[in-house]
């Protein structure tokens, strides 16, 4: 299934004890009720507190009469108007919504003015002063390929891989907006965030385009910039 | 003053005796803790509940030290996020928001779509049924010029003209969206959501083009179309 959502009134996308107001977590009630039984669901990646998603794929196993039609319009009838069923299809036994994934896109926007927008103040994140977006691009070139993305990561080392291939990010205008989007195999925790939060710094003077390989190089989180407000960040799609 | 808000949160644009959840009330409460006695401003229309503004003008008589800039950056430190003050200039004394205003935009966004979009939500309505946006500029085209409006408002009959100017009409398809935007000198009490439901009718063959004129002559709100939610309205600007 392809899920949509507006993050803004969620703690993120995985079920938690503590709140019933998570993605996963409204999701897996309905199913549940549905079957009568507890229901587990996939999905894709977890999407922080405040992330948007566009296209979020979650896979199920369920146990129906209802036809493909039938079950979105079941489902879509329990669910807040923050989240939409938008696509639903049957699927080999073997498919897992993030084992299976192949490439992933995001999207960070920025509204890049002196004046907040109060229409899109839940999905935007404002700079106020000029971004360079020519310089923003140069150091990007930086970050597409193969590498060791440890310095852009807010999780703690473990013995988990932290090289990912980022495959291609783009930064444009569009009216008051910079939007910066980023396909890749994979992100880790924070990962596209802290890359906005280093592009930003770029944009300001504040970093020179000619640091990136060297906060590649360092794997040191320190080296890298800021972590990003959660609310500019969609996952746009998922491809497998 | 410039004005922008995005109006899900209040009771609309107007002042309320059970209410504090207006814009008048919020901008006017600030105003009147500034001047240390009560205020009162002056907006150019009164937006319904739900209504949207990118472009309210308002004025006020205030008497302050304060540059432009100043007041601009106090006022808007004390206002909620969905309310916004864009703009501050000087003007003469003579000068009323509503009053001295000649012209008004408005813009009606619809997602013409089977699927909602959440995160259009607040700033739109859905239509699931395919609008025949042709027929639906054809009607339009009626509806431009000089006409007595008295069929499309929800204002009981009184001494005042219900004559109105309209502009421009302009229908157009921008991605999921069809997008309504009304140019006239001044539009009637629920006048632009009732020619957008009327428009609608057209659009989903349940109207034809010709009664338009029909309507317009017989004076009679119940032969013109549904009141359309507020939602999906915004203010766009006003000029003088």
């Amino acid at each position: 299934m392809i899920v949509q959502y507006e993050g803004t009134r969620y703690g993120g996308w995985q079920r938690q004890e503590s709140t019933d107001q998570t993605i996963q977590g409204k999701l897996e009630a309905i199913f549940t009720k549905m079957q009568g039984e507890p229901v587990t669901i996939n999905g894709s990646g977890r999407t922080d507190a405040g992330v948007h998603a566009k296209g979020q794929v979650i896979n199920v196993k369920l146990d129906t009469n209802k036809s493909l039609d039938e079950l979105q319009i079941y489902v879509n009838s329990y669910l807040p108007e923050d989240i939409y069923i938008a696509h639903v299809e049957q699927v080999d036994d073997r498919f897992h919504a993030r084992l299976s994934a192949k490439k992933k896109q995001y999207t960070y926007r920025i509204v890049n003015h002196t004046n907040p927008n109060v229409f899109k103040r839940r999905f935007t994140y404002q700079i106020v002063e000029k971004l360079d977006c020519k310089k923003m691009n140069e150091a990007a070139e930086y970050l597409v390929g193969v590498h060791d993305f440890a310095s852009f990561t807010s999780k703690k080392k473990s013995k988990k891989s932290t090289v990912r291939t980022i495959e291609n990010i783009s930064i444009e205008q569009v009216e008051d907006e910079i939007r910066m989007t980023f396909v890749g195999d994979g992100f880790l925790y924070h990962m596209v965030r802290i890359l906005v939060g280093t592009l930003i710094e770029v944009g300001l003077g504040q970093k020179e385009v000619a640091e990136i390989p060297k906060i590649l190089e360092t794997k040191n989180r320190e080296k890298a910039g800021y972590l990003v407000p959660a609310k500019g960040l969609q996952l746009d799609w998922v491809s497998y």
